[in-house]
């Protein structure tokens, strides 16, 4: 693996800058490798979650079975491989009908839990990126994975995850011929057995075994050269062909392209919406009236050109993300103001220390605790992992399957204070799904520094402050006409001189008469200064303006793994006559909220159908009428799998008296009631006012029809 | 100008894909010129807008100036430069905070308007396009620009533009020779001034100046040989070195990129959201039940490589597109089952006639009798067309400034049934905003061509089609062994017979026992055939099934373009003290709904804003609080700038007695009222159900502050 993922970041396209710098040092310029204990834990916790299909139950305790799920809401159409009538690109995928709208959904509640919620400045930038950008921000230099070419088929290889294929392979084949159990993850295994020749069972030495053991284990933090060294220690060769490959090179994970007609401006799609919200700072922080803290956001496509994606939605070369930075002062401990609020909010943490010991048992605490005990950095970063948390629970996601992951330090860029991972279990394993990193100056920093724009919070003092210093003052009048050229220079080499040497040098003057100054390029390279040219003196300088580069808290969020895993977390299945999938999604982010379904053809149901459907698009309410000619319970049956939360009956009562009967998804119940009961206690349910069961209690039941 | 750009669409990004291939022949693969009076009167229609700055009012009656608008646009952040701090690139701009509130309540709108009111199969696919689809659809060949290069400089220009700007500045110097008083575009005479040397002011000769007129009448229909020509008659040069130019060269508009680790996978960056959904028309059939007609809707992100982008945000390289394919039965005129809501509905009409004519002069007219007289081809597309006008009413639009121009026959595909622009009407001139086609069965029938994939619709006959035909059965068992090799040929050419001569040679068998077929490549190229081998009779055929390629209506909305435009129809500036910028968005889009007011930082004040804030917030209204020290009237002189609608002030009275003065932003009017009945005044007009004028009669007015 390079210096760019992070050991937990390696099967999915990554949300997170950070995790794509987990070790990077720009004063370096490259990672050091140190296969250390600590590397080599973290790395075998990683393990646990990638090498097998992870078994999960959904709600009701069912194990889910991840083939069924995913052909469902294939022919759902929540989503689907795009281009698939030219033959499909791997990692690209469109999303249908009720994909788009659960997207749409989710941004929606992203955007009033945070954006409105708390004022957050929302901006649009382009995904168009000049190379410059890029080359500042790090990512032209090391936003990359390392893969292998076959020079005779021209096949390429992501080097890593060539490196694991092979090595499990055989070791899969050495416990065949020991006859022991093998556990698999079956797409997976169809995957490589289309490809790649049968598993020969081999019995390797036990030494063997265990060098493929820890190998794989720390498979995440392997370099170009270390993938290289093991490759042909181990001999690894194309699987499908036996021919030898060349040697890792660093890919780019960037979309290249030009910007105008000129190949002159080479750019980038970008890869995280970020960079766009820090170039504007100063105009942000301008636009809210110069107020701090605050915050900007962003909702929109980002890319990763993946070697070879695999899981799904999950490893995707197009991607939404929903990206916030939060600029808060870095001086007074980072508090946040509405803190309080949020303080006995119980999250389950993974901390830092314990996957060091090797484990992976969360840690149930208050967020306010948390902060107290050092385990979190600060409030601000406190503040939004519980915020995070209550976003993802609005969704649907399972409690229990919602962890938040400390970065290991090795995981973390150096500049970073603090790191969390909101992580969620599905059966591909544990999925970062949101970022949430104190990243400290380092972005507005590198920029400032490489376009000289000032993007600082400049603030009166309340008191002003004085500071004792020693300043230097030079003749300009002499200055020019003893120096000419070289004038500029030896003003420069003396501005630079430091509080301490000035000292010195004061007191040298006043001894000497004279002093010496290092000045590189001019004359010997040191020039001598006499009183008549400089003065040094202690002085006192009131300052009245504070300047400082905020500190940026990140919260960052993957929509399209959010989505997905939410999916698995509401998706369980219904046991009758046959088994039927059913998608439980809250009425908030339900595609549809109602299905309006007439008992039959029958011509007086569609006049009653039809004002249902315009009451209800009025009251802002999405719903369908499903008046084909399948059974109600097939209508029902299809719903369920769209995850519609309720249904509301047409029938021949309902000509009669203006009632219908509504049914909850779930629980398969239904109350009665007239026309507008039934539309109220819907706006009721889909605004989050009250549960199905506070309607059940309220409204009378209704069992005349078998609708299964 | 090229074989791709249409007479009207050249100054902008273009959203409607017919604008780029308005005479392209598929059949021809190229378009033949011909400068015939039609394409000279269209082009001068066109000219009018694009060559000088257009004197546009404000509803107010004020003319617009753009420098102004545009500074306050940028000044409030609704867009900015993108990259400004790296020096900028042209054609990327960033929307601000109240730039993207404004694209989010138009998308949101829109999606109300369109999706939800006609059950819309909305979908989300990737701007990622591998090369094979975008060469299918014609892109490839024919999304192209014409441009020069300066081989000493380097630079490069767009060749008719360049042409223009040559040429118009000629005709400049030549009216200042002869005194006349030149009227210009400011803006782009600064730009001209910037790089170009001074106007000389030299007298042509008549002959040569009427030469130039028509020249640029007609700019918009050279392609590059004729460019070519135009250059070296003129001998137009680099203007800003004198330098001589390197012939004119197609230059694709696409954003090219490179999908995956190898190069063998080029892609671009689409051009236009559509051909995502053609690639997905059979699964979404499917989705709909296979229920005809429908319509799929996508909302996303294009690009478009621009040569040198002006026009600011009308003329951009990413840009936000809304495109509707409505799928409709070629059979039976394209009737809409909807169309009798829309019929009564006045648009006003610029026709093709009229155009011809030289005319601009547009006809109101019913939509209905526009299909009655033929004018509009069919119901579908004249529903949509009305559709279209009450969605850009809804946003503010100027009735008065909204006109629907049909596509002249030549700048339409050859396929096109017809088409229709919506331009909306700003300083820039009339600026296509909405294109609304009908492109008949192309795009599924060349995908269909290129894939194989069943991209029609099948659906049973209600009375089985019975068809008198002749068949051919050839013995296959003799034919074999007769033709070996050559079989499958043989078999294709008498396949391939048509009826009228497999009549011929019905009789030809029966009479002389043999025929002879045409098959090239075997033998001599004629096969001789007896009546062992095959048999031709007469036959009834029963189709239970009809297979047809559904017809598409293509609304397809530039959101940018509409932004922007509609911008301009509802700035206006305040007489009073000092001007002042006044955006008169409707409720429904203005980026913020509501400014709360405290009279001064008094600390009881902020407790009541506070409440304010937090009910309106669960309400779903949009506002923000200005506890600034600034003057009433300076906050809501930045609000009005920003198009916030409503003021709520808190005062002293507020304290005591709960009551609130609420103001609109229009009339600066206020009423005085209870906190429950300002809440529900502002719901209800936030919501449309009533409007200022309703709330002034019904709650008592307010006088007492002065807030100018």
């Amino acid at each position: 693996m390079t210096q760019l993922a992070s050991s937990f970041a390696r099967l999915f396209p990554l949300p997170r800058r950070q995790f794509q710098f987990p070790r990077w040092n720009p004063a370096i310029g490259t990672r050091s490798f140190s296969p250390s204990p600590v590397t080599f834990r973290a790395a075998q916790v990683s393990k646990k979650k990638n090498t097998i299909m992870a078994t999960v139950n959904t709600k009701t305790g069912q194990v889910i079975d991840r083939t069924v799920l995913e052909s469902m809401l294939r022919r759902r159409l929540f989503y689907t491989p795009s281009f698939e009538i030219y033959g499909g690109v791997s990692g690209l995928y469109d999303y249908g009908p009720p994909g788009c709208a659960l997207i749409n959904n989710i941004v929606d509640l992203w955007r009033k839990h945070f954006v409105l919620e708390e004022d957050m400045l929302e901006v649009d930038c382009t995904m168009l990126t000049p190379h410059e950008i890029l080359k500042t921000s790090g990512h032209v230099e090391k936003f990359a994975d390392w893969m292998c070419k076959d020079p005779k088929t021209g096949e390429i290889f992501r080097a890593d995850h060539l490196v694991e294929e092979v090595l499990e392979a055989r070791l899969k084949g050495d416990k065949e011929a020991r006859g022991q159990k093998v556990v698999v993850d079956e797409e997976k295994e169809a995957k490589r057995k289309k490809k790649a020749k049968e598993t020969k069972a081999v019995r390797l030495d036990d030494a063997v075994v265990k060098e493929y053991e820890e190998t794989l284990a720390q498979i995440d933090n392997y370099d170009g050269p270390e993938l290289e060294q093991i490759i042909t220690k181990y001999d690894i060769r194309n699987p499908t062909t036996d021919g030898n490959l060349l040697p890792p090179v660093a890919f780019n994970l960037m979309f290249q392209t030009s910007i105008g007609p000129s190949s002159n401006m080479p750019g980038y799609l970008r890869p995280e919406t970020a960079q766009g919200q820090f170039l504007n700072f100063q105009k942000l922080l301008d636009f809210n009236q110069q107020s701090m803290p605050f915050a900007s956001a962003s909702i929109g496509k980002s890319f990763r050109n993946e070697i070879s994606p695999r899981a799904g939605l999950l490893r995707v070369r197009e991607f939404l993300m929903a990206e916030i930075e939060h600029y808060v002062d870095p001086e007074g401990g980072k508090k946040h103001s509405r803190f309080q609020e949020m303080k006995d909010i119980e999250l389950s943490l993974l901390s830092r220390d314990v996957q060091l010991s090797g484990s992976t048992q969360t840690t149930k605490m208050t967020i306010g605790k948390a902060i107290e005990s050092g385990l979190v950095d600060n409030e601000t970063l406190g503040y939004f992992l519980a915020r995070i948390q209550l976003f993802l629970l609005k969704l649907g996601v399972d409690p229990a399957k919602l962890r938040f992951r400390q970065h290991m330090a090795n995981e973390m860029a150096h500049y970073a204070a603090d790191c969390w991972d909101a992580e969620l279990q599905t059966s591909y394993g544990w999925i970062e799904c949101v970022g949430c990193a104190d990243r400290s100056a380092y972005d507005l920093t590198v920029h400032k520094n490489k376009t000289g724009a000032p993007l600082v919070v400049r603030e009166p003092r309340v008191e002003p402050l004085k500071i004792e210093e020693w300043q230097v003052d030079l003749d300009k009048k002499k200055f020019g006409p003893r120096f000419k050229k070289d004038g500029k220079a030896v003003a420069a080499a003396v501005e630079a001189l430091s509080q301490e040497f000035r000292e010195k040098l004061a007191l040298d003057l006043e001894q000497q008469g004279k002093i010496e100054v290092d000045v590189e390029g001019v004359g010997s390279g040191r020039v001598e200064l006499d009183k008549e040219l400089i003065k040094i003196e202690k002085r006192t300088r009131i300052e009245n303006v504070r300047e400082y580069t905020p500190n940026v808290i990140e919260p960052s969020f993957g929509i399209g793994r959010i989505l997905y895993s939410t999916l698995e977390h509401v998706y369980w299945s219904r046991e009758g006559d046959e088994a039927r999938g059913v998608l439980s999604f809250p009425p908030a982010i339900a595609p549809t909220k109602v299905l309006i379904v007439p008992l039959s053809n029958h011509a007086s149901f569609r006049p009653l159908s039809h004002r249902l459907m315009m009451k209800m698009r009025r009251m802002g309410i999405s719903n369908r009428v499903d008046d084909s000619s399948a059974s109600i319970g097939k209508r029902y049956a299809r719903n369920d799998e769209l995850g519609t939360p309720f249904g509301i009956t047409v029938d021949f009562q309902s000509v009669k008296d203006d009632t219908f009967t509504l049914r909850d998804r779930d629980s398969t119940k239904q109350v009665r009631a007239s026309e507008d009961e039934i539309l109220q206690a819907l706006k009721s349910l889909v605004e989050g006012d009250e549960t199905w069961e506070d309607i059940r209690k309220r409204l009378p039941e209704f069992t005349g029809q078998e609708v299964d």
